[in-house]
């Protein structure tokens, strides 16, 4: 990875919002600028360089992962020790501003990390710079999303045969993630999703101990870790004959999604994309059933910007890897979702696992 | 689950700490008061009893598993829509204080929840409460974590069977969570470890691509999430016939954990526990080897209080659930721990998962 080029890109982002100092805490802006993988650091970005606070549980393994950056071991909460260390800097000049990030830096830490600078530096809330970066992604990045993309779509496959009546949801689920792991992934992006009958309509229908019924609607949505990227998929299955208005349901979110892959590339705004998958399923009256935004931006996170929501006016830009996800769900009785993820190309939208998408049925 | 019988002693303590209401915004508590398992929720305590935030997603799943709360689904962030409606009140009498946690809150929330209130409530930091209250377990959740950490144990016997030389880190950690699923578990508890080799001696030492060499300890930690709750266990094998000093280093670890079991009981400070487990590596010369804590909580998050650390002072009490997992590792060459759950009686220390702690030989 480029931590160098991306260090550089940052420093004069910085410099551009007059802040002398970041501290980043969220750890996937970590991972990304410093390549430290571990579940309890902080990272002070300045005059020095990088600098990685971090534990003694963690001692090797960020020698082996950061080139780039100094590592101090220690034993407080790293953003206090990352704080303390700036406070007790001598630096020259006039008073020095140091960045926070406001939504990975909790309210009580915060307060503690302004006792801890009396003054000496004043702190505020530094734009999402580094989200930001991460939106458009690298040709390396890109590559291990397709691993992952690649990987996770493998996983249906397992699904499928594993998909009867009688069959806890939860079993097709452990089948799958077995499946991935042995096919490498650090694990699942998110809780696997194995939704069946009427279970289908609970949009995060987390694969439960019930048993698949003899007819219905299956939504399956899972994705895998693979070299700390994310990858996110759903397929709907129907067991048995589906009656005319389920297949009618199925197709209406069929050319929604499509729809909205149709209006994704360079250029359109998210609310547009977003739109369009909207438009078809108000055709098909069944707007008001579609209760999420279309998709979201996707990378070292399984949810990351740009979000396709209504009313979002982001611009799609080459290198932007997001979801195309429309679904509808009546409670108590059906729920449709189809979702792939897409490369924002300099030419158009790239999905990424391109497969059949015609109804199955099992 | 008692969610009144939590609710009224919740009340009990907010009107001890002169708090009117309490915006809960960590979802393990959320859980524990309401029995809500969504992903985006905030829970507001007061005068009309429970409100439930969450957003159009979890519509559903909110009616079927909140009882004692009334629900309201909005698209804002749960936490802001929870202050909305509170800043809308008519509130008789005084000013009032809200109490916010402020380790579940970011600080970029807590400035925003402050305009929305236009000084008409005052915000200030609530004591932790419902974590303080969660470390004692009642008898259902000792129940789940009890089931919880049988079925983690079931696992070491399914790692044991696929530790060979050669064989992949990743492909033990996929058969255990294989196992874990097809046995209920929602998830694992944490990213399994599995470290061979040199490898030991990364104490999180996540399962990873690589090959398992002929000789030298292999670290297992892992847990699983059954009904919520979590189980944590760790074993070390040897493979290959150890060398005396690896025959030392191993049993000084074990005397070392059974040092901190025998002395874990009410009434005994958290601190004293560590201590017992550190005193023993002294003996053996290798308490600069031992760079973690001694044990923690654990019940609906894998990590809860108390801490048993150096130098704590919080006092064991009948019906906490902690680990007791001492371990020494020397960087590039070998690591060992091991690990159990216990419960305090009132009678002493139950090991809930009491099995053979004899160094295995594969």
């Amino acid at each position: 990875m480029d931590h160098a080029g991306r260090l550089r890109r940052l420093e004069k982002a910085l410099s551009e919002n007059e802040l002398d100092f970041l501290l980043v805490t969220h750890l996937p802006n970590i991972r990304y600028l410093s390549g430290f993988t571990g579940s309890s650091a902080a990272l002070l970005v300045g005059e020095r360089g990088l600098v990685l606070f971090t534990d003694g549980r963690y001692r090797e393994q960020a020698k082996q992962e950061v080139k780039k950056a100094r590592i101090v071991i220690g034993s407080k909460a790293p953003s206090v020790a990352a704080v303390e260390s700036l406070a007790s800097q001598r630096l020259r000049g006039g008073r020095r501003c140091l960045g926070i990030e406001p939504e990975s830096l909790t309210a009580g830490l915060h307060h503690r990390l302004g006792s801890l600078l009396r003054g000496k530096v004043r702190m505020r809330f530094a734009p999402s710079l580094i989200e930001r970066a991460r939106m458009v992604k690298d040709g390396e990045e890109i590559r291990r999303i397709r691993d992952a993309v690649r990987l996770g779509a493998s996983l249906f496959s397992v699904a499928r045969n594993r998909i009867r009546p009688g069959e806890r949801e939860v079993e097709v689920a452990a089948a799958m993630e077995y499946a991935a792991r042995r096919g490498g992934a650090e694990g699942m992006s998110f809780p696997t999703i194995v939704a069946s009958g009427p279970r289908s309509a609970i949009v995060h229908g987390r694969a439960s101990l019930a048993r698949i019924p003899g007819r219905g609607f299956v939504v399956c949505d899972f994705g895998v870790i693979l070299a700390g990227y994310c990858s996110d998929r759903t397929r709907t299955v129907h067991l048995g004959q589906p009656s005319h208005d389920e297949r009618a349901f199925y197709r209406a979110v069929r050319e929604a999604q499509q729809a909205a892959i149709d209006c994704a590339r360079l250029g359109v705004s998210t609310g547009d994309v977003d739109d369009a998958a909207r438009s078809v399923l108000r055709k098909w009256k069944l707007a008001k059933y579609f209760t999420h935004s279309t998709g979201h931006g996707l990378g070292l996170e399984i949810h990351e910007g740009p979000r396709l929501a209504a009313g979002r006016t982001e611009t799609l830009e080459a290198g932007m890897v997001v979801t195309i996800e429309p679904g509808a769900y009546i409670p108590g009785k059906r729920g449709v979702r189809i979702e792939d993820v897409v490369l924002i190309t300099a030419s158009g939208c790239e999905p990424l696992d391109a497969t059949e998408k015609d109804l199955v049925l099992l």
